[in-house]
């Protein structure tokens, strides 16, 4: 069983709209909702290959009911951290263009970060690993993964971290068993880019690091060594949680222990799998299957 | 005592972006939520004013329940009618534009209607107005306003209709005391603008016809008569609201039974200082009382 931590869930919101005239009033022909935030996508993913997942998400108001509602309906696990505040939304404007309207997010306050700390300890009780994955509510300290990391080492969990900024190089200080940036965000949290920013991570702290680069595949760094599997070639589709589908790829690896060639094949694979479907959070096991083999795994010094 | 009815209300949400650029993901910095429609702005327009009245919506979901909540928390009285789908959402994104994205709302089953119906027949009992006001649902029949009209004549309650299309003419053919188009409605439901086109809605069958015209004022017709008022000079701020405001100044004057130039200065006064408050729905009586000398009104032929 995998523990998934989503600290700054949503509600994510799809509108389909002719085009989006900035000025202009306009007719929404369509509107779909759905549970959301990366660590929910995480577990989605795990699910859908067979893995028992448990999701561990602060949630308040008419949004968080109905996210509660929505995945518990849907056969999910989930250990409900209730807040004062009222869980956002995203928007996604659908039209000409993709326009994307994320909401902050309600503060969590130290009373409710203690209640997510202490959730997360007790989920953690035969599970083979965690993963914290996506921003931090607003005010936030920036430590608030970094104090989940060393609660799952001193639980023996190992800890895989989708973060960016100073929450990830805590994460990576605490020890976390794998940081995972894309290219942005190991910019955002390193100042640079490629082997050289992704092994600042590892001196940090961090036991492994993997940088995903969309379509130019995912690099690997543990110790010495550095491994590049490339994209599935000519995918095309939604990448929105294809990240998400890579880190629970990286999570199961971490969970087995297995080398990293085969973890980082895995997570190409399933991501290339999370590109084809047409929400973020879903892939599809046949997808993920047929792309595996495909993909190529090479030493990257 | 005022009925308003609301048949496609919304939770009304505002974001805040620095600007809205299509194709782009942006930080929404502030939201905010207030219960949405065009007969809940004239509800609480006549409140202001001291009026009481009483709110009947169809309502459904979590939204529909955080509207009820909303209405009666501020001490609203509301008849609610319960839906099996979800109140919709009209989304207002202000940066250096601003955009309005309007969901369609929910469609209300036969029985829903009947349901709807019912509830203003009960609600009408010591009411001297009904106000019937917005879009209709998702495929209501052309006739829901009319039929409306119908049950407040037996009950000898003049009906206000602010709608346009065929739902208007329908209200003006069941004999609605007022029809009061925007000028842009009264093009949509006659093809023709000015005293001709409201003319025709007089001959279609309702006993007055206003038509709000913005910053050139409103007319009124009534048999072989007109009437013109100026708007109030000089008045800038947020436009949307304003006609719920002259809707909520000729129920007032239809109920009392008040000459046309009296109803029709408060009309104006009123929308004027809707058009000062910050949100639809709000009109400052102070500045009401200030331009209500100001206005001038005259024969229009």
């Amino acid at each position: 069983m995998i523990v998934t931590v989503t600290a700054n869930p949503a509600v994510d919101t799809t509108y389909e709209v002719d085009a989006l005239v900035p000025g202009r009033s306009l007719r929404v022909s369509r509107v779909w909702e759905r549970p959301g935030g990366k660590g929910l996508n995480v577990s989605r993913v795990l699910r859908g290959l067979g893995e028992p997942t448990l999701a561990v998400a602060p949630l308040g108001g008419p949004t968080g009911r109905w996210i509660a509602r929505a995945l518990t309906g849907d056969g999910h696990r989930l250990r409900v951290v209730p807040i004062e505040g009222t869980t956002r939304r995203t928007l996604t404007v659908v039209g000409t263009d993709t326009t994307v309207l994320n909401e902050p997010g309600p503060p969590l306050s130290a009373r409710e970060r203690a209640a997510l700390t202490e959730a997360v300890r007790d989920a953690l009780t035969g599970a083979r690993a965690l993963v914290l994955s996506g921003s931090l509510p607003p005010g936030a300290p920036d430590d608030l993964y970094a104090e989940l990391v060393r609660v799952a080492a001193r639980a023996r969990v190992p800890a895989v971290v989708d973060a960016t900024g100073p929450a990830l190089l805590a994460a990576a200080a605490a020890g976390a068993a794998v940081v995972k940036p894309n290219a942005d965000e190991l910019r955002a949290t390193t100042g640079g880019c490629g082997a050289d920013a992704a092994r600042q991570l590892l001196r940090a702290g961090a036991r492994s690091v993997v940088v995903s680069l969309g379509s130019r595949g995912l690099l690997a760094f543990h110790g010495d060594r550095g491994w590049r599997a490339g994209a599935v070639p000519g995918v095309t589709g939604n990448p929105t949680g294809a990240g998400d589908a890579a880190a629970a790829a990286i999570a199961l690896g971490t969970a087995a222990a297995d080398p990293w060639p085969r973890t980082l094949a895995r997570a190409a694979a399933l991501g290339a799998a999370a590109v084809l479907a047409p929400t973020a959070g879903e892939a599809d096991p046949r997808a993920y299957r047929a792309f595996l083999p495909t993909v190529h795994v090479e030493e990257y010094a």
